[in-house]
């Protein structure tokens, strides 16, 4: 599978040195061709691996990962254009996680928005699928960085799309009984304003690797 | 001891009926002595249950169960009164839910604040500590109600105070490995947020019989 990710930060690096691990050909996307971040990235990859802008990023890959500072997400997006992102899963593993006043960082919507819902506004063609948000980069792509089971959220307006995300979070490592489909995209708004509590669980743990596990009346051990 | 339970609602009365059981004597406050919520639930409790304005069972109370609407919070405590908040623990179990457009609601502070730190700042005397707003009111005093453990955050700017509620905690049924202590009350704002999780994934699972277990790398099954 060709898959765009979008971001050159931590988050961006992780995701796509998984999905290349992993056997996929990964275009890392950033402003402008040559990003010096993106070009070490893929020059340390190498086979299956390269760079380009947002939009070429785009018009590669067959899925779409956005790995964007979440304040940035809209205009990366924007800049990756509509026609290259139309019919194909945005994957939206950012949070919209405002750093200007400091550590911890506040979230620039709150209550009745969602990053998550302003991408799928902003890109109707496209097929958003909010998950991985919840969690440090890390574990997103190795959940047994922490011990048991646990849990992680998935959701977006089309079954379909996250039918196939669920394919690639099973690559990830994460079993099905783990995964809590939340309905459609407005869950969003619940797992991103789950950063409140997130950020200051990473201040207690001093560590972010912590996760939920999701435990269920009547449903042993099991949340889905 | 003495306990004020100030709301007439579900969540007060089930806190109510429990430290009642518990052996405590408790004094169920509302907007005026004679509420009706309120005098029948004093009744079918019996002796140690009684019932009077907000500031008749703060005066009475030597803890504070603040178990109002979180919307209503703020003046429920203005009208239990200044002195007779002083130097008492005010647990504050209650969330900003705004209902007003439906469900699920939205919370009516956000970012910036949380109604744990408003109700500390409006009785600076008072010793609040936020703990129990994460769960359905049946789970606050009976967490066998969920399998297996699973977490509960406190926070609180009172050390003292924080460890006392630990006490009240465990008479519920807590025990200390299930307890996140958050640091001050400004962690509040977290378990707030995570409210807007909550009742989505009420929605989910048609249940409020469930909650998350904090599981950190390097602590087996174990978040403290």
């Amino acid at each position: 599978m060709k898959y765009a990710v979008l971001g050159t930060g931590m988050v961006g690096q992780t995701i796509a040195t998984k999905l290349h691990a992993l056997g996929h050909e990964v275009m890392m996307g950033s402003r402008a061709r040559g990003h010096e971040k993106a070009v070490a990235w893929a020059k340390g990859a190498g086979d299956r691996a390269s760079e380009g802008s947002f939009a070429e990023a785009a018009a590669f890959g067959e899925r779409i990962v956005n790995c964007t500072a979440g304040v940035h997400s809209l205009a990366a997006l924007a800049a990756a254009g509509d026609d290259n992102l139309a019919g194909k899963i945005i994957v939206d593993i950012a949070n919209p996680l405002d750093f200007s006043r400091g550590f911890p960082p506040t979230l620039s919507v709150c209550n009745d928005d969602s990053l998550g819902e302003q991408i799928q506004r902003a890109h109707p063609k496209a097929k958003v699928v909010k998950t991985l948000n919840t969690i440090n980069c890390l574990l997103m792509v190795d959940p047994s960085r922490v011990p048991g089971s646990h849990s992680i959220f998935v959701c977006g307006d089309d079954a379909g799309a996250k039918e196939e995300v669920l394919g690639l979070l099973a690559e990830f490592g994460w079993s099905r009984g783990q995964v809590i489909d939340g309905g459609g995209i407005s869950f969003a708004r619940g797992t991103e304003a789950y950063l409140h509590l997130w950020v200051r669980l990473y201040g207690v743990f001093q560590s972010p690797d912590f996760n939920v596990e999701l435990k269920v009346a009547g449903k042993a051990g099991q949340a889905s």
